[in-house]
């Protein structure tokens, strides 16, 4: 599981900042999260290959978070897709991004596919035999989604020389990998556990951002392996975040401490404090192993 | 007369070229023309002052001439904008922006006030006392057109010296200046080239980004001084610039030496070539002052 931030900031554009965009890499799928203004160089800097991305998920109608959306879709068509794209988000995105085409005469040569929410439930977006996509519900001042990206569980490992100690044919080490038991031709069962090794523990990633401070989400991401959450503001400024519907740092730690998570990851800053160390000291008051997001940085989860 | 380069490079992205925009600040005004994505940044980078921007020209519908046009709206909310914004652009602008505004429920602080253009007959879009500018139809996939800025003649400059050789009240001065002849009251009559100098010569300024070769703009930018036109593709690919409807470095040359333009700004290029010095050569071919643009490349025009 990688995770490659995009941009990390806030709406305020400043020189060096992006709003938010991030890919997540996990079972080699390329999800990217948020398509904020900028997204598409950000993409090159990060030399994602622009095709490999065929899913994109909208947390919410704010322009940080999703105005490079319609010319990451205009280069897609310039570069000469052909693979359906499924683009997730708010009810009305489709309206938008249709008109920006029209009005642009410039439909695409693959197919857009959108899947527009509504739901204050948590919906699954998006399941294969490998993971699963969830929405996470969020409270800001729109309609707005977090997502919940979990792995499934894997086949358990092979203990080839345990089994080579067996006369078990071939054709039941795929039974074996699924945790079956194995019984011989004379009749001894042999337990599963003898066979094989615990898989790597399934790896999970929630995004959380935009959301007021929210604990209405820790049931849903509780033991999450990596939370990213954001933290637009200090402590010092926790009523405006309460206003504009935002989270302090401390808050973002609450969630990560309840939640029981891994890691917590910050990020959504606001450019009004001198740099963003701050927000990782205040954090880090309430909960451990937290980490700052920032514009092109990388993170891998073994 | 001075000219920002914010981006000056065609559609498909790259790490560190920006689609089109720039600023012509002209008798204290600051004109942005065309806005592609990241011109926010761009502006920053450049440190144009937002709240100076009041009027803002968009050439044409395709993406990388005006997908910054929501953000930098949203930026000015953001920013606590009160001041009147006016947007000329190809009819259709108001109802995106609109949509856009209204699912981001993102009203803005300030009046929005756009002036949709189908005309294809040049158009008077904004005269005050010291400048005009007009539309200058163009030939793209879309409805496009270019911008002519256009200073107006300034007052004859008081040649002091010799004003003060005769007894004129300082009251007349004004009549001076605006170009008329004294009779003083012995009844001799002073011309007025006598008493002023001419005052510099107005400049102006033809931005003509995107078109074919189109000859037919040549009676409306005559003797402009200085012509920015678009450059997409070198002549070896003329057959891809009329399919395009893009123009050719030697093409948008011609269209100088027609023109007679003072200078020419050559600019759009394709990033398919390997840098952009070629695109100068080729055109020094036919026309002898030609300039590139650049990414922040800042142009004084004395």
């Amino acid at each position: 599981m990688k995770l490659t931030i995009l941009g990390c900031y806030a709406a305020t554009p400043t020189k060096y900042t992006n709003p938010t965009a991030q890919i997540l890499e996990i079972r080699n799928h390329i999800f990217l999260i948020d398509c904020g203004e900028g997204t598409q160089v950000q993409l090159r800097r990060s030399k994602v290959k622009f095709a490999r991305i065929k899913h994109i998920f909208i947390s919410h109608l704010h322009g940080d978070h999703f105005y490079g959306l319609i010319g990451l879709i205009s280069t897609f068509m310039l570069l000469g897709r052909s693979a359906d794209l499924h683009i997730y988000g708010p009810k009305g995105l489709k309206e938008l991004t249709l008109l920006q085409l029209k009005l642009t005469k410039s439909w695409t040569s693959y197919q857009l596919c959108f899947h527009e929410l509504e739901s204050d439930a948590p919906e699954v977006l998006f399941e294969d035999e490998k993971v699963t996509v969830t929405t996470i519900p969020l409270n800001h001042r729109v309609y707005a989604n977090g997502f919940l990206f979990k792995e499934k569980e894997k086949e358990r490992k092979l203990n080839i020389n345990a089994v080579l100690n067996y006369e078990i044919e071939k054709c039941y080490y795929q039974n074996i990998k699924k945790g079956k038991d194995i019984t011989l031709d004379s009749g001894e069962v042999i337990p599963n556990s003898t066979l094989t090794f615990d898989p790597p523990k399934p790896k999970s990633y929630a995004f959380c951002s935009d959301t007021v401070y929210f604990p209405k989400i820790v049931s849903q991401i509780k033991n999450v392996t990596v939370l990213y959450h954001e933290a637009t503001f200090l402590d010092k400024h926790e009523n405006l975040a309460e206003k504009t519907k935002h989270t302090t740092a401390k808050q973002a730690a609450m969630i990560a401490k309840e939640a029981d998570a891994g890691q917590l990851i910050l990020g959504h800053f606001s450019t009004r404090y001198d740099g963003i160390d701050v927000f990782k000291e205040e954090a880090e008051t309430v909960f451990e192993n937290v980490v700052l997001a920032d514009d092109g940085k990388i993170f891998e989860f073994e």
